[in-house]
Formats: C-alpha cells, structure tokens, sequence
C-alpha cells in the first residue's frame, strides 16, 4: 500500500479491538524469576500472594504459560468508552525534522487520567469487585495511576485510597483533586498513617517521597482493613499483561496499513507502558518470525536499566513486599525530586529486566532538560503536550529520525506516548523559565542503593 | 440499521470530513443585522473592519450569501492532527439514568486547547500568515481561546500576545503555562498596558475582569502596532463558521448509521461552540427539510439570551469595538467570578441571537452547582471530566433525558462536550468542598449593564 494512503490517526474500529490480552510469558525462553518470600526466600505461593492482591490478579501473576487470556466482557465496554487509542503518523513531525524516517506514536493520552494507566486500573477494579472486595488501596507517582484507578474505582463502585508520592502532591495539587471528583481519598507519602510512613519520615525528615515508599505505605494499608486489598499500576507481570492491549492495538493498526516497523520505543518507569507496548512485537522476536529494534528510555536521574544491578530486590523501601529479580537501583534509592514522576522508581518489571539481560532490548537514559526541548518541540509541531515521561520517548524517536536524515535510511520507528503533560505544568514553567536543571547520580550515590540490595545465596551482584 | 450497532464512539474516516465550512447565514430568511460603526451608526464596510481584522476573515465575517466556502488545504492538514472528533454515544451515561433516550456527545476535548476553540484559531492563524502578518493579539476567558491560539500561531511561526481575564489567569496558573510553552505572551485583564486597561482599573479597582475588558486591551494593542490585527475566539460570524466543522461532523457521523437527532443542546458563552454544532441542522430547520429542538444553555450567573436585551450594543467593555446586534446584558456588565470563565461575556454572537429572537431556538440557564453535580456524574459514568462550560449542556441533556424516562420518549439528544476540565480543578475543588456557591443577578443588577447599552434611533429595546 502506497504511503501516503496512511492516514494521520489510524483509529481500528470497535470490531477490530482486541478481546484478549497476551502473556508474553508464555514466548519467553527464560521466564522472569518467580517472586520470593523475604523470609523463606522461597517462591511466593499463591495463597501467600491472595493476602495482597486480588485471586484472579494473582493467577495472571503466576501463568507463565497461558498466551492469550480473554478479556471480561465488562472491561472490554469500559475499554470501548476510551480506546482504541489512536496510532498517530506524525507527519508534522517528520516534516519538521526532514527525516526519510516513518513515525507513528500511539497516544494514550486521550482518557480522564492523562495516560495509559487506565488500562490496568479497570482490570484490577473489576476482579477486586467481582470478589467482593469494599476497595483498594495504592501508590501514585505522578499521579496517573491515582487518577486512573479513582476512574476505575468510581465506575464499579469500590472505595479507593490512594498514597501519591509527596513531591508530586504538592507539584500537582491539580491531580488530588481529579481524584477526589472521582471520590478517593488521597493521602501524600511519606505520611504519619502508616508505620512504615512514620520510620521513613523519622529517618528521611524532608523527603519528598518515592513510588518504593507509597507502596510499601498502600501494602500496608491494604492488610489492616477487612475487605481490601493492594493494586499497582506497574511492574508487576498482571499489570504488563492489560497494558499489552497498548502493542495488541499498535499491531493491529500498523497490520492494517501493511506498515512493517523497524524499531520500537518506549519511556520505562516501572516498564507497564514499554511493556505493553512492545509485548506483540517481541513475541515475533522471541518465536523468530520477524525482528525489531527495542529501546527502554530512562531518565538519567533514576538509571535502574542502565547503571543497575540484576538482583533480587523489594518492590518497595519499606521493604514489606515480595522479593523480585529485575533491574534495580536499590530499594532504598531515593531519587532526586525529577519531574518525571511516573518514572522515579528503583526498580523495573521483571519481565523487561529479564528480556534485557537476554540482550532482547536496549535502555538509554537522557537528561531532563534535553527531554523537555524535545517535548515542546513537539508540541509545536504535533500539537500534543505530552506527559515528560511520554517525552523521554519522543526524544530518542527524534534522535533516531535525525540519525536516518544523515544516513538516509527509511526506518520505520514506532514510540509509545503514554499520555499528556496538563497536570505537569509546574515542571514545564520550570522549563520555560530556564530553571531546570539536570541531575545524574554518582557512582556514590548508587552505592548507597546497591547496599540496600539483600544478599543470599543465589543473589550475586 | 439496528440501534446495537452503533458504537461507541463513531470517527469519520478522514476522506469523510468535511472539506467546506458551512455558511447558515445563506440560509436564513433575517440575516444577523451588520455591525455598526459607532461613529457614524452605518455598517461597518470591509475597509473599515480591515484595519482590526485579516482581510479574508472580514470577508467571511460579511458574507452572507455564499452556503459553502471551502477549508484551505494547510488547515485541512492541521485538522487532520486533532479531528475527526469523535461523536459518542453515551451508553453508560443512559444506562445509569434508566432513560429511553438515545444520547449522543461531540467531544471538541482530545486537543491539548482542550476545546473545540482550535477550529477557529487556526483558520484565523492561516489567514494572518497568508497575509502576511507578524502576529495577532486576543482575549482569553476560561484560558481555552488562548491556548488554541498560541498553538495555531506556533505552528505558522506568528507571534501571538494574549490578555487573559485575570480571574481565569489567577485560578489557572498553568493555563498560562501551556500558553507560554508554544511561545505567548499572556497578561492578566485589565492590565495597566493599555489606555482602557488603566481606565477600567481606576474605574473598578480589584475588578476580577471580562471577556468584555480583555477584548478592548487586545483590540487597543493590534492597533498601535504595526503588522499585528486582532483576533477573536467567538461571537464573530467568522468563527461560527470555522466552527461549523464541529456540526458538519456530527451529522456526518449521524447520517453514516442512520440516526436522526430530535434535540441538539449546546452551551453558549459567546456562541461559538452552539453555532458550530448546530448550524446543518439549523440549515435544515430553515429550509424546511427536517424539524430540531436546539436548546442553548446559558449560566444564571450571565443570562444574556434568557434575561438580556436585543439591541445594538458594544462587544467590548472599554467601546472601542463595533456595535452589534445581538441579545446583550450591556458591555459594562461585568459578571460575577462564576467558574465557567468561557461563559462569562454579556453579549452573544448576532446569529444565534436572530435565530433565538426568530423563535427558532430556546435558551435555558443553569445554576453553577447543579451543572458541576451534573458534571461529577457523568465524570464518574462516561469517564471525561468535563469543562464547566460544556457541563451546562451536560446537565440539560441529563434533565431531557430524565424527562425521557419520565414519559417513556425515546428522543434522541445530541450535546456538544465542548472540552475538558483540567485546567479548572480550582473550581472542582472548591465544588468537592462544598463552598461553591450560586449567584443570579437581581434586576437591579442588570439594570445597571441595560442602562450602558447605547441609545439612538432603531436601537429601542
């Protein structure tokens, strides 16, 4: 098919949306390491793991070997009130940056909570209801998944409290309020609510708080109240499972117009969008059919990709979660107050980290000012502002594009815009008025983390 | 076709979307009457108006005759990025009513103006680069008209100075933000920049601003510098036109399933986004083909079609604009700070108020906190969280739709979701407090705004 038939959104219709998710578990040689109880180090079960999370959330936890799972008939409706989300041709942009390359990005900014969380959140909220359960408790970064899961909750019905990051909190008081129009409540982290709240602020007074340290305040609060349990809206495998109707659409949309693409990017925080997104094209990867180039962006202030370690480590600071292998910071790495917030997390999805290690994919990692450059450029050009986590991706996919310029090659390069940057204002103002600044960890800095790194047998370093 | 077929949200392939702006004024039997010059109270001629406005949008602005003007190919391009808006059927939203009633929405919001301002601001944009401008000024209400035009002006490389009704600037800090990141410039109304902006300030000291006052700053900054016009975001016929993207649309969208609207509702400020909607359908009215309820809602706060006078009035607080006829509750009316800042001017566009004062439409107005009641809702079924202003067509279409159920109608309602409601979390929060408050005006009030709509010769009222 000729190119220029490709229009500027491809939107599939509603027949055409995917009705499965895909376990991408199911395709991988070597599957991410099980999750470990810290006390036995021994695999987690799945009653160990019912006491968390949800019973069906723990099944998609553990299948490493189902491919497809049928998606319940009433998220496939929820999912039809926001999605298919589009697969943009950024014609504007490619023109702007006169490059042969070919650029599309599917954005998931179009929905109330700004990004791609929701796909996960109404996953979760479902089965929490469909087992009875009065609400959920969780973290929030940059308060998408707060949002999102506030969304999710009010559609079925379910309490939701919601632990947002502090320095977020007070960036986005904004984003506290969209999730109290939804009816959660929302309590800024480190708090003086939880145990595990009070020791971090006793030891780190001042800080402006973490994903690891919302979590391990949200686990905690799941397990005092009868009726609740914990939902996360990243890294854990259920999660990249619903976040894979992101690459399931993706392909489809590029099927449609025959579009064979080269290279695949994606921002990575806790990896649910990178996840997602590459899940059905890495797939092809794994079983040999077609190959693709794959590239994880991290910001440099929070490297877990790139100057990480691959070792069995919390989830969260508190360090009340299952052990997990992946890519890690340390669970005590406190980042520096980064705007990107959704993605200052220490750690990264075991799956990612596993495909990483096997050389299935690549990270870079990019400075802070360089990706708000690259994001008001592309406002100007594509006309969405998006998210500074989704511009972390729009940076490397400029960069890739300017590279095909000086080569000439035609590449065909597909990034995920996981959403858009309206309650990211005061970072962008920052921005605007040249305060911002750039902040790279130390060697030091990450020894400190790495310390914090449990050590046993079997979890070298 | 079956009534289950319809999906959820209908998108028009692009080779579907219109490729001409429809002229209603062409169709109807009393045309709006021409704008005066102040002066000489004789229509203002193209000349005249030639020295405030780009040449080609003041031809549009006096063309009442030709039905059908064709879209310039760089604004179809620009369209392209943003639209087709979707058209969705609010399954949920009747499912939570229990209605009868088939509900339909135009969603303008999937833009980062957030509204549907940006079909009118690039048009304007194109117009003033083609002419050769170095940039345009304006006014910005609710933040909206402003952010459309600084995207548009960024896109062509104009330079682009908006004033900002400072009650709007202060409760929407990062509306200016977004402004400033695609490169404007924004002050707060009434500024001490201009000669009216010092008068009105001297003369209302702490006034939170209008539309009206903003307006006569841009008009006053166009003037005294060379190479710049002034542009507007609503009221004119010209932008009812570019608006008309928004109805020519939905009824596409319509017509492809086969569905017939018996109501069309749409909130009205100055009317840009009612006049858009409903113009093919009004045409249809006007030729006698089909018949259509169209309801404009206004806020109780600033009631000029439902409490205000017919008559030649001032656009503009400080008298530096034409006059117009049009239903107005007098230039100096300042309104008080309801939250729906895109709602809060005195007057109305001269089309709609002809076709109102011709009986061809209904005006209904809505008290603030019953519309975010309704607002909060339909946020919480049908998951957008609405801009204030589009909730006043919200809460009517919910009302007609309990009537519905009431009478067992199976009407179909279609209303326009103007954009979202990111940017007005002030006014969310202080509804989720409980300290919103209503406000209508005694007939005292209006007295006074009545008292300073000019007199003379066929200007009774």
């Amino acid at each position: 098919m000729n190119t220029k038939e490709i229009p500027y959104k491809i939107y599939l219709d509603e027949q055409e949306m995917p009705k499965q998710w895909y376990n991408l578990r199911a395709d991988m040689n070597n599957k991410p390491a099980p999750l470990l109880n810290p006390s036995t180090l021994k695999p987690m079960t799945a009653e160990e793991l019912s006491q968390v999370f949800c019973e069906e959330l723990v099944k998609q936890e553990l299948d490493n070997d189902t491919p497809y799972i049928d998606i319940p008939e009433p998220i496939l409706k929820f999912y039809k009130m926001y999605r298919p989300a589009p697969l943009v041709r950024a014609y504007c942009l490619e023109e702007k940056l006169q490059t042969p390359a070919k650029i599309y990005y599917k954005f998931e900014g179009n929905n109330t909570s700004g990004s791609h969380k929701l796909n996960s959140a109404i996953a979760q909220a479902y089965y929490a209801k469909e087992q009875g359960l009065k609400g959920v408790t969780t973290e929030t970064g940059a308060g998408q998944w707060g949002t999102a899961l506030s969304m999710a909750c009010a559609y079925f019905g379910l309490d939701c409290q919601v632990y947002m990051v502090k320095c977020s909190y007070e960036q986005k008081p904004f984003r506290r309020e969209v999730m109290r129009t939804y009816g959660a409540a929302v309590t800024p982290s480190p708090s003086m609510e939880t145990e595990i709240g009070r020791k971090i602020l006793a030891e780190h007074p001042g800080t402006s708080g973490s994903l690891g340290c919302a979590i391990s305040e949200a686990v905690e609060m799941a397990a005092k109240q009868d009726g609740y349990r914990y939902v996360l809206g990243s890294v854990l495998n259920q999660v990249l499972l619903h976040q894979t109707i992101i690459g399931l659409e993706t392909k489809a949309a590029l099927d449609k117009y025959g579009v064979k693409a080269d290279m695949i990017i994606g921002c990575a925080g806790g990896g649910s969008n990178l996840g997602g997104l590459i899940s059905p094209f890495m797939g092809e990867k794994l079983r040999g059919e077609r190959d693709y180039q794959i590239i994880a962006v991290e910001p440099a202030s929070c490297p877990s990709l790139t100057r990480g370690k691959f070792a069995y480590d919390y989830c969260d600071t508190g360090m009340v979660t299952p052990l997990q292998k992946m890519y890690t910071l340390g669970s005590n790495f406190i980042p520096s107050a980064n705007h990107a917030g959704g993605l200052r997390y220490h750690g990264m999805s075991s799956i990612l980290s596993q495909l990483y290690h096997d050389g299935l994919m690549e990270a870079r990692s990019v400075e802070q000012t360089a990706v708000f450059a690259a994001a008001t450029e592309f406002a100007r050009v594509e006309g969405i502002l998006p998210a500074p986590e989704s511009a972390h991706a729009i940076y490397v996919a400029m960069e890739e594009a300017k590279k095909c310029k000086e080569t000439g090659e035609e590449k065909t390069i597909v990034f995920g815009l996981t959403g858009t940057g309206y309650f990211d204002m005061f970072a962008y103002e920052k921005f605007n008025n040249g305060t911002m600044t750039d902040y790279i960890p130390t060697d030091e800095d990450l020894k400190q983390g790495f310390d914090g790194i449990p050590r046993f047998p079997g979890n070298e370093f």
